[in-house]
């Protein structure tokens, strides 16, 4: 497929949401539709969150979830970045998962196979005792599956501690690379070897809190934690 | 250990370089030395640079290299990020390792182990075919050590095609989370498993490209390619 027949499959499915969120590199990697922008975010937990703060870009990393057609963000009351973003300064969420490096003959045509999303826009707090502890509930359960039930939930001073934000995902684009490499059709006879090498975010086995009583035992949310390719699985 | 005595041996240790790169939430988690901001750029390549781009900012993942006092970036000539940056406008680099979940007796204590880098600076661009190859090949090589010796060198066109930055590795903070969950001391007797879920980047079994040649076998540095924790791992 040629870069222009990609693009046109990938704008044929849904056109790009904005001008800013529009990919102008490698456009036969973009995607804007919903489907493939919420699987990348559901397939992980860290986002890049950026913001400005005087004139100057910050990048920090945080855990998120997707809880219908926004991503949840906290911290701490006093984090200086959800203060700037509480009040509805522009930032942009990026997300990516490293599928696989891609050797390719040429050194100009290595690559890495990838998910990305990147998403604009601005946050909403959410305020309220029952919508924070909601938010937070997801966000447990999203990083761990059925953990939210295994722990004590947070009491009136926590959540009074904790920030929750809202961002809309209506300005996201996707870009995805798979596969082997690509190269020159010139190249293909040289004899260097070619190919992938995958990777994942893998989970090792749970290691008990020096503290932890005698007697209490491993939980089947813990003893069955793994996540599809892309996000963490056991090895 | 407190929250201030930790204070005191991550600032014993080194300074922050500016108050920018002054890390205020979670201080005991900090540190400025370069041992450890190097180490957590080696054990990575892919990185988060966030710029502004008519005042909104914009987070984009891409690989790096440190080399010496330097992270090496680069891209096609038309990549609006090199653009921006090429130039000199303000830039903030997040690399992240995600080494765990910490799965905590309260909801609220939940946490993950990570290591990180947060760099703020400028980047300059590399220009000479010379020095541009060096750093093209430090970059490959570090993402897999032996293979730009394994591969075709970029001849002079794709050198042309291709922006490089370097960026000072001058005003960078480092920030880590490790070991087990802290619950509050009336937590500890709750009837809830606590502990660790380790994390980490693995490589599965190398896949040959469809079009590799009959007879080109395996190289050693794909064979044995591998990571500590935290950068990719073999399971």
């Amino acid at each position: 497929m040629t870069r222009k027949s990609a693009d046109a499959a990938a704008t044929a499915k849904a056109p790009p949401p904005s001008r800013r969120a529009t990919i102008r590199q490698r456009r036969e990697r973009a995607a804007y539709d919903r489907e493939t922008v919420h699987a990348i975010l559901d397939a992980g937990f860290l986002c890049h969150v950026g913001f400005v703060f005087q004139a100057q870009p910050i990048v920090i990393p945080t855990n998120y979830v997707r809880v219908g057609e926004e991503l949840i963000l906290h911290g701490a009351l006093g984090s200086r970045m959800l203060r700037a973003l509480k009040d509805g300064a522009p930032l942009c969420i990026t997300v990516t998962h490293l599928d696989g490096l891609v050797l390719a003959r040429s050194a100009f045509h290595h690559s890495v196979n990838y998910r990305s999303v990147v998403l604009f826009g601005a946050a909403r707090e959410i305020t309220g005792a029952a919508a924070k502890q909601a938010a937070l509930a997801a966000l447990v359960d999203h990083i761990v599956p059925g953990r939210s039930a295994g722990a004590r939930p947070p009491n009136a001073a926590e959540l009074r501690a904790t920030r929750v934000l809202a961002v809309p995902i209506d300005e996201a684009s996707a870009k995805l690379r798979q596969g082997p490499p690509v190269d020159d059709e010139v190249d293909i006879a040289l004899p260097f070897w070619a190919g992938e090498i995958p990777l994942a975010l893998a989970a090792g086995p749970p290691r008990p809190d020096p503290k932890l009583a005698p007697g209490i035992a491993l939980p089947a949310h813990v003893a069955a934690y793994g996540r599809p390719a892309g996000g963490a699985a056991r090895p």
